[in-house]
Order: C-alpha cells, then sequence, then structure tokens
C-alpha cells in the first residue's frame, strides 16, 4: 500500500509501505477514504520541530474498518468510521473524565501515518466514532465535514470548551488557520452572541465571517489589544480561544480576555515560560490542551454535522489525490489552502 | 484614634492617628469591631517584600458604619458591616461578571489600615455587606466567623470556586494556613466526597479534619505527589486548591491535578514564571487570583455563617487586644496562632 513518508525538512514522498495488521487485541485497520494536511504537520516540515527522516505522516483521517483485533466489538469490518487522532482507551481517569485526548493508557499511540491508504489505530474498540451508513451515501462536502472531526474541528471546539464559552458571551478567536476558524464555528454553538475573529487573510476573514464572526481585528499585539478593548467598552472578552501557540499570541490572548475570564489554548505552545502573576492578578484563567476528539464526535460534533447545523468541511479549500502529497503540503505551507485535504480512496 | 502602623520588618506599633473622613461621596467611615492579622501580612512583616515605613496596615474587619458619603444609600450609619478588602464599584465589567476583586474602578483603593479604631472604606455603596443587627446581638464565635468574611473564608471559597470544585469531587488542598483551611470549608460546601489537605502541623490537620477533610498527607513535593496518587488509583485529583503561593507548591498542586482538572490559586505567587507546557499537556488549568468577596458574601458566605453550617471562625487561634499588636503578629509570625485576631471596640 501507499504511505506518505517524511524525508527531510520541505520534502515528502509517497512510497510502497508494509500493510498494516492488527498487532494488538484492541487494534483495528482501517482503509482510508480521505485523510488531510494538519497546521502542526507544518513544524516539522518546515524544520521548526524534529521528525525523523523515513516516519509515515498524518494523523487525521476517516475509513472503512477492514479487519479488528480480538477485543474489538464495538465496530466491525465494513463500519464507516472517524479516525480520531486521540485513541482515548475510554477507562482511565482522563477518558472517564472527558477528557480522552490525555488518555492515560501507555498503549493509546498509534502506528504512524494516516496520510496512507491504510492505518492501524490502536484502542479502536473505544476511541472510534462510527458514521452512519458508508462513504458513498454522503455528498463531497458532507465527507469533508466528516474528515474534520478526526481532529480540527473537536480541537476548535476543545478552545471554546476549555475557554468555557456560554449564551451571551462576546468571545475572541485568535488564528485564522483551519484550528481557529473551526473555534468560531465551536464558540457559535456553544452560543456567544459576539465573536471577534483575529485574522489578516481576506479570503479567512470572509470564512470566519461565514462561520459566526461578528467582528474582525487584523491588527496584532497591542494594536490589537486596544481594538479588542475599544469594541468591548474597555470590558475585554469573556472568553478567548488561543489557536496559534505563539507566545505574542498567548500574550494578546490574556490581554484581551476580562477579568475572570479563561483562555481555552490549543495551540501547541512554542514558548511556554511566562510569567503567570499576569493571570493571577487578572483573574484570567488559562486553560486547554489536546482535544477530546471521541468524546465530542460522540456528544455533540458528529450529530451537529450529520444535521448540516456546521459546515466545518469548508476548511478544505484544496483537495488532492494522496500521490500529490507533496503539493497538498506546499500549498499549506505557502497560506495557498487553508486547509488540504486528500483523496485516498472511494 | 490609635491605628497599627508598620515600623520595620519584625516591629508594628500603636500610635495616634487622625481620624479618617468621608473624602469622596462613595466612603464610609467604620468604627471597627474587630480585626485581625492576614497571612499576607507577614510577607512586609518579614522583610520579604517591601512596605514604606510608617504605613497603616492591616486590610480585614467587621464594624459599625459611623458616617457615609453623599451617594451612599445602600447602608447607613448604626449599620453593622462586613468590611471586605476589596472594595468593588459594582458597576465595571469584572464586577458585573462576579469578580468584584479585580473591580476596574481606579478609585476603589482604601485609605489604609484596617487594623485600627477607625477606617474610611470606599466605594461603601456596593462593596459592604451588611449584617442583620448589631454586634451585641452575637456570640463571640459568631463575630469571629462573620470577620473571616473579609477576606480569609471568601479567599478559601475563590480557590474551590475557580478550581471548579462540583459534588463528588476529589479534591487537594494545598496549605494548612487559615486560607487552606477555609478551602478545606469551601470545597465541602461544594459538595466534594474526598478532601484531601496537604498539612504537616498536628493542630491544623486536626482543624482541617474538623472541617471535612477525609485524608491529611504530611509530605512534600515528590513524597506528596506520590501519595495523592497512591490515594486516588494513579488518576489525580478533580479539582485542587493553591493556598500557599510558592514555586514549589504550585508545581505539587499541577502534578497532582487529574488530566481536566484545574488549579484555583489564591496564593500570592512568589516566583510565577514557569513552563506552562506542564500545563497544556496533561489539559491542567490554572485559575485563580483575588477572591471576590463581596459577590460570594452576598451570595452564599454570610448565609451559611448565620444558619451555623461553616464554622470558618475557629481559625482564630489567639485573640488580642488592638494594643497587643505586635504580640498579634509574633504569633502569627512563629506559628503560635494560626490566624491572630484583634479585638478593638464593642
Amino acid at each position: 500500500m501507499k504511505a506518505a513518508k517524511f524525508v527531510k525538512p520541505g520534502r515528502i514522498e509517497l512510497e510502497e509501505a508494509p500493510m498494516p495488521d492488527i498487532e494488538k487485541p484492541k487494534d483495528a485497520v482501517i482503509r482510508v477514504v480521505r485523510a488531510c494536511v494538519c497546521g502542526s504537520d507544518l513544524w516539522w516540515y518546515r524544520g521548526i520541530s524534529s521528525m525523523p527522516s523515513g516516519s509515515y505522516v498524518g494523523h487525521e483521517a476517516i475509513g472503512v474498518v477492514e479487519k479488528v483485533g480480538s477485543e474489538v466489538t464495538h465496530v466491525k469490518p465494513g463500519d464507516f468510521v472517524i479516525a480520531p487522532f486521540t485513541h482515548g482507551c475510554g477507562h482511565c481517569a482522563a477518558c472517564r473524565a472527558g477528557f480522552d485526548g490525555d488518555c492515560l493508557d501507555p498503549d493509546r499511540r498509534g502506528s504512524g501515518g494516516y496520510q496512507s491508504e491504510y492505518l492501524r489505530f490502536t484502542n479502536a474498540d473505544w476511541a472510534l466514532v462510527k458514521i452512519p451508513g458508508q462513504p458513498e451515501d454522503y455528498s463531497d462536502d458532507m465527507l469533508d465535514s466528516l474528515l474534520t472531526l478526526s481532529d480540527v474541528m473537536a480541537t476548535g471546539y476543545h478552545a471554546a470548551a476549555t475557554a468555557q464559552v456560554k449564551e451571551g458571551d462576546t468571545v475572541v478567536v485568535m488564528g485564522d488557520g483551519a484550528v481557529g476558524l473551526c473555534g468560531v464555528i465551536a464558540a457559535k454553538l456553544r452560543g456567544a452572541e459576539r465573536i471577534i475573529a483575529m485574522s489578516r487573510h481576506e479570503d479567512r476573514q470572509k470564512l470566519a465571517r461565514e462561520f459566526g464572526a461578528t467582528d474582525i481585528v487584523a491588527e496584532r499585539g497591542d494594536a490589537a489589544v486596544e481594538q479588542v478593548m475599544a469594541l468591548t467598552d474597555g470590558a475585554g472578552a469573556d472568553a478567548v480561544l488561543e489557536c496559534v501557540g505563539t507566545e505574542l499570541s498567548t500574550d494578546t490572548a490574556i490581554r484581551v480576555a476580562r477579568p475572570g475570564a479563561v483562555v481555552g489554548r490549543v495551540g501547541v505552545p512554542q514558548q511556554a515560560t511566562m510569567d503567570t502573576s499576569k493571570l493571577f492578578w487578572r483573574n484570567v484563567g488559562l486553560r486547554g490542551g489536546t482535544a477530546a476528539v471521541t468524546t465530542y464526535d460522540r456528544h455533540l460534533l458528529l450529530d451537529q454535522v450529520l444535521k448540516g447545523s456546521i459546515q466545518p468541511g469548508k476548511v478544505f479549500t484544496q483537495r488532492f489525490a494522496l500521490d500529490h502529497i507533496q503539493e497538498a503540503y506546499e500549498a499549506m505551507d505557502q497560506r495557498t489552502a487553508i486547509k488540504s485535504l486528500l483523496l485516498v480512496s472511494e
């Protein structure tokens, strides 16, 4: 089978790889229908974080179950599923508390690349999310939206959930990448009345508005803080979604929060050391981390997508056959795509 | 009138001071009935933080309103009141959101010492909390408990509120000072099922148990983390109250939290710079700051004290006439008192 392999910064190649198989009783093997490229993949693609050469890459997919291990009873071969990157066991204290992205099971990590024709999925029994019917029952747009439930939409939702967005809130969303845009959807889904999207790119501003943003702030740093304060009568936001992860973005997120508000962050922290007294003296909270993908999909997001109430699949602005994996990465690296989709099989 | 004055580290003197008067339309002058010494007073008493020599000190009191400014209508001379140290205006975005400890009114700060016979209180109209009846209607024990509502009990409650303690939770309380002990009361009030108090002193362990602690951990650092993990089947606590403020205590608080739990901190951070990726990768939240004293008193705590459901006044293990202010500080500095009460007037 074919799988995408990281060669060196700036270079991904598709190559023939061994067909994955069941290795543990809770594994499943999945035939990938669609996969995609994540903003976090760009960290190692750009050489900012390290990744061993030869690694199979990607962690977002939907597909059809091909085989299951002896302890997998909730899904069976032929089932159409979302493959969350989080692999929660469903039984540990973290999963039971609704934080399956922090599953404590030491065996949970996947076997590698989802940007491939087949993948081995650990903890399949609990973590996989079954989609009714078969891939051919859905439109392209619906398949795109279902694909976002493997990571990006759930991650945007995690930002809103940990920022504790509630009915009527004024919310700031830092970041206009696919996660930030899904954060806008999530804030609206949780009842935010006003959604201020921080965005500097016209195409993304447009999509942010389509997803529910009521205001756009194109400034950064001090100017951005001033703008948000002007928009909120000097109060600041009731909740802030940090979907970037840089030091500047996190600092701005904290400064635009009103006293008592919570910053929900999902951007992988690039520079995580900070003076937390700036939180303490304004009672600003800092929460967030890895999304609870399976939990959110099961309890809310799959239903919202199937009903058509949310259309997160619109973040895929370019689509590529798996063969064109290099171009899919380039489009995201050069920001010609908000997010690149990979068409793998029918 | 007599007021306590900071002379130099280790030295507080009572001296004749000018009688305070109304300076702004929202001021009140209060005759102090009881005041007390706060753990945070020890920072400058010990010379760890700076305080100008000659400052009038103290920020916790109950008393009787003597005079009010022209814009004060909710209290009148003769009313018995709690004087919260937070002076919320009641109208800004922070106060409206229930975070009056972070009131945005630039004029809110008090005129100084509450360890005195009279004090001037800013933002009296909204911030003062009226107690039914007069001081002579209450027992000594009840007056002690009412006094804790000016700071320490509300601060302990803030730790539990920002840690989002809920029904059935397993809670860890870091710190066995008066705030930590009030944190135990608060955790129980919010329905915690199991309360693990970190305490190394036998008298405080005893009071913690009386307030609702179900387990005591006397260890610190790594050993404390191990103990909590052993007590919680390796899961960690659902909520953690950080009532110390040191680097070690905050680090331990984060480590004993289960994935997704929130650390609510009220200990003034001594070393606030930290690597927040240890929060992110376990989805542990960090909230807290200055307590919303007026809000908590009005909505919950005054009622609980008057009904006798909670008895936070037990944290006062020594009492002194105002003349003996130096001894009151020494007792706390030397840990012979958990908290020192000052008897000021009848």
